[in-house]
């Protein structure tokens, strides 16, 4: 498959617009061929009245058309071969075996949502039956279920340039959930998104969908991101980002004439925190699993270990030891663009800067290309807590290590922290009961608690949660990976007294889609 | 119960401020008893920190524990016995049938909140097992739950001085889901809500709740308002009330350092669609079951049927004849405040004066005390189309019908919708069948549909949608009325390779909660 540069509008190539980008190698930062077009404001109103179009057909499809949609753009995906797989090594410098996982995982995700949508009760269905005779009035027939909000605004990341991106858990949820969507493509890999952005196409015409139901726009500057999240015909927005990118689109959001929701996923520091039992039976190995858990990807992963906890000892000692031998031996790395190198190294400056914080190891100094290494630093429980500007994240290898004295200052580090995706604990059994309380705080932070685990690494399953509270996110009460993110794209209605003739299968009394549903309360897969 | 016009700072009566006012008699405007303090920031700060202490411990207590406080709020409000029905009649005007009707459905929903609580399920309890030999990388344990938001700050409805009040279903669910709740009372019966204040503290000191798991506070301007939305401990808003007060939350909250959900009902126009076979077959029933609607509870509920939509023909022209007749009949009513019928004889003034806009029935003139009439009018769809104004909700009895050629212009008319709360089709079967696409595009304007119904009453059960696309509220994904409300207050958090011992009880192997949890996608009540 070619790449042009150019928008999919529905089922056209469109490039109407003046300015236009090139993608880099950020190995080389040499320029990569073909020029790619940003979408005008007119093209991308275009692309969502295809997709208002589409919308009524796309979410009538049965759950088995629209369950062979999801699973043919996973064939579709593979079917691009190598051409994806080195274009996408080009765009962003990642090795191979990592491109190839990061398709294996998207396809795995486009097919978990298959299943999800086959299955069918994701929907909640719930039936109250009427009580005609109650006192002192009747009781009606009321019939709920979820149904899709409507055209969604994906916005694709720059560290996961198949996962989190074009058909990545956004795109997979949002379909799955029966949206239409319109991906803004990310800039540093235009040439990738626009493979798989054709690879979705293709399986659309395949499986008979709408024209509409899928549109890819490129944007190198934040144009076509506001004219995406601001357009009336938009109902929410999916996105994998920096702070600012999603704060962006979260305030643009509230300000529209109709405000929709924001799913961005933010980013955070991933405080790990280490118990005293834990650091004296393992200090070593902790070591090592840290720094590579650090190290994994250069560091750009939005679950990445940013913060470590724990108290004076002598094991911590040694475990900074460690920590500083292990991390001097991990090589240089190159990163996504000498955009995120720049900023990464504004990050470790500050941090050398600060008042109070030692730098334990010092990522070697090779920088041709965007490589950069991993930086190991520690300060104490005042400083910290004192030094806001110590919990933002500094995106890139790198870890703070703080050295408390004791539980109670370990416990307020972690009242201090903001809204983080994860937090991760290690300790034995013992340490993990005298620590309840720890949980308790940390469960108010956080989406996902780790014991004895590191955060990179991320589940694709039912129970996952990828999210947190703000500013991890905007949207606390979500998450972005695992199936429960298809309900970010849903609302429930509910039909009273309606005939059976009319209503939606998931809620006919002989429950054809045999899923579970809730009548008069109880959970069930019988009919009525 | 002695009311003494002071706030309820957890278990202390605190009156601080200088800023007091009275309630009103709406049917004869004279100043009722007891000065009201309006709470301070200080106070409001002080009802905060009482709730964040709180929070651990109320979230911690087990199931049944949190089920019984909510049943025995429900008795205690039943305790307060007449005193409580003849103030808020004195405070609202409403009839003592309104009044002791809409205790037992507070009560009611109370006792519906502790049977979830009970049974448990609500937490969409999911784990994913280990498989530690999975390649290439081994599978960890991974278990979701909800867990409660945190603090929650409740603005009571002028409307209903129970239901949708101190201890209305904002309240309850909020208290069910696991979070202390911070009532910000309505001014217009802030002697009802005292008394039922103190029921609510009753209760939670007979079922040893801690102190903090409820407040009370009182504000007849919007700073108290301002101040709980503004507070850093405050986690979420629930509202129902005007779209103004709904917005000015919606936006306050968005302003914040750290942004939080606002679940505003701000109230609807809730439309009617009269299709062709039913307005033939008894277009007589259909107007008098419309002007009953229109005029209940002096059409003073967010569910009102403001607007009415048929089709041109001698059925329309007689229903139009009916609307007059029985429209005429409907005594005058007291509305709930001399502002309130204000704002409701401004809407009136702007329909009248609306070009194209007929006036069909003038409601009676007796204005005496704040007694106001029903009024009928009606356009056509040019008219409809081109003045936007005709959609605004105007609150108390009046009805807007608009006369379309065809079933073309009557779909263009429910296009043309905003977001509301419910819509309404009457039609025969055939004709439902027939404008099968009318209800497609309903299906995306409101949270409810109702056949052949009309939409006051809001059945309080498992399947209830009582929400719906802004401006309806702020939170299309939401319900306000029905067991679902409770996932307003709620987060996914998960725990990975977690002990048995430290897990929840909802996520334990024994599953010793009964509960229905999805186990590796399959749902079971079974343990692992």
């Amino acid at each position: 498959m070619e790449i042009t540069g150019f928008n999919l509008i529905g089922n056209r190539e469109s490039a109407k617009g003046g300015n236009t980008f090139f993608a880099k190698n950020p190995a080389t930062d040499a320029e990569l061929t073909v020029k790619i077009f940003e979408a005008t404001r007119e093209e991308i109103d275009e692309a969502v009245k295809s997709a208002q179009n589409a919308f009524n057909e796309f979410h009538s499809k049965t759950n088995e058309e629209r369950a062979v949609f999801l699973d043919t753009i996973a064939e579709c995906i593979l079917e691009l071969g190598e051409p994806l797989v080195k274009r996408c090594m080009e765009e962003t410098a990642l090795p191979e075996a990592r491109i190839t996982g990061e398709r294996m995982r998207t396809m795995n995700q486009l097919k978990l949502f298959a299943s999800v949508v086959r299955e069918g009760s994701w929907v909640d269905a719930r039936i109250d039956t009427a009580i005609p005779d109650r006192q002192p009035v009747p009781k009606s027939d009321i019939r709920q279920m979820q149904i899709p909000l409507g055209p969604v605004g994906i916005f694709g990341a720059s560290n996961f340039p198949l996962a989190f991106s074009v058909a990545g858990g956004d795109t997979a949820s949002a379909l799955a959930a029966g949206c239409p969507v319109i991906v803004k493509a990310h800039p540093l890999h235009p040439g990738t998104s626009e493979l798989v952005g054709k690879a979705i196409l293709l399986a659309a015409k395949k499986t008979n969908m709408p024209e509409g139901v899928f549109s890819l726009v490129h944007g190198f500057s934040t144009e076509a991101g506001m004219a995406i999240v601001s357009h009336p015909g938009i109902k929410a927005i999916g996105f994998t980002g920096s702070f600012k990118g999603g704060k962006a689109l979260f305030d643009a959001a509230n300000r529209r004439e109709t405000p929709i929701p924001v799913f961005a996923e933010m980013g955070s520091v991933n405080p790990v925190f280490i118990l005293p039992g834990a650091l004296k039976e393992r200090n070593e190995t902790l070591a090592a699993g840290l720094i590579s858990s650090v190290a994994l990807g250069v560091g750009q992963f939005c679950t990445n270990p940013g913060l470590v906890i724990t108290q004076k000892s002598e094991d911590s000692k040694s475990f900074l030891n460690h920590l500083k031998t292990r991390s001097a031996e991990v090589p240089s790395g190159i990163m996504l663009s000498e955009q995120i190198k720049r900023n990464y190294l504004n990050g470790i400056n500050n941090l050398i800067k600060s008042k109070g914080v030692e730098t334990v190891n010092s990522g070697a100094e090779d920088e041709s290309g965007n490589k950069v290494g991993t930086f190991i630093f520690s300060a104490d429980y005042k400083t910290f807590l004192e030094n806001k500007t110590l919990t933002e994240e500094v995106f890139g290898p790198s870890t703070l290590n703080i050295a408390t004295q004791d539980k109670s200052e370990m416990i307020r580090v972690a009242q201090a922290l903001e809204g983080h995706l994860t937090a991760t604990i290690h300790g034995t059994e013992a340490d993990l009961e005298e620590y309840a309380d720890l949980v308790k705080v940390l469960e108010q932070k956080v989406g996902r608690i780790i014991f004895n685990g590191f955060p990179t690494g991320v589940e694709v399953c039912h129970s996952m949660v990828h999210g947190g509270p703000y500013p991890a996110t905007t949207a606390v009460q979500s998450t972005s990976v695992g199936t429960a993110a298809i309900r970010r794209f849903s609302r429930p209605v509910c039909y009273q007294d309606f005939p059976q003739k009319v209503l939606p299968a998931q809620l006919k009394n002989e429950n054809p889609l045999k899923i579970w549903r809730m009548i008069n309360g109880d959970m069930t897969k019988e009919k009525i």
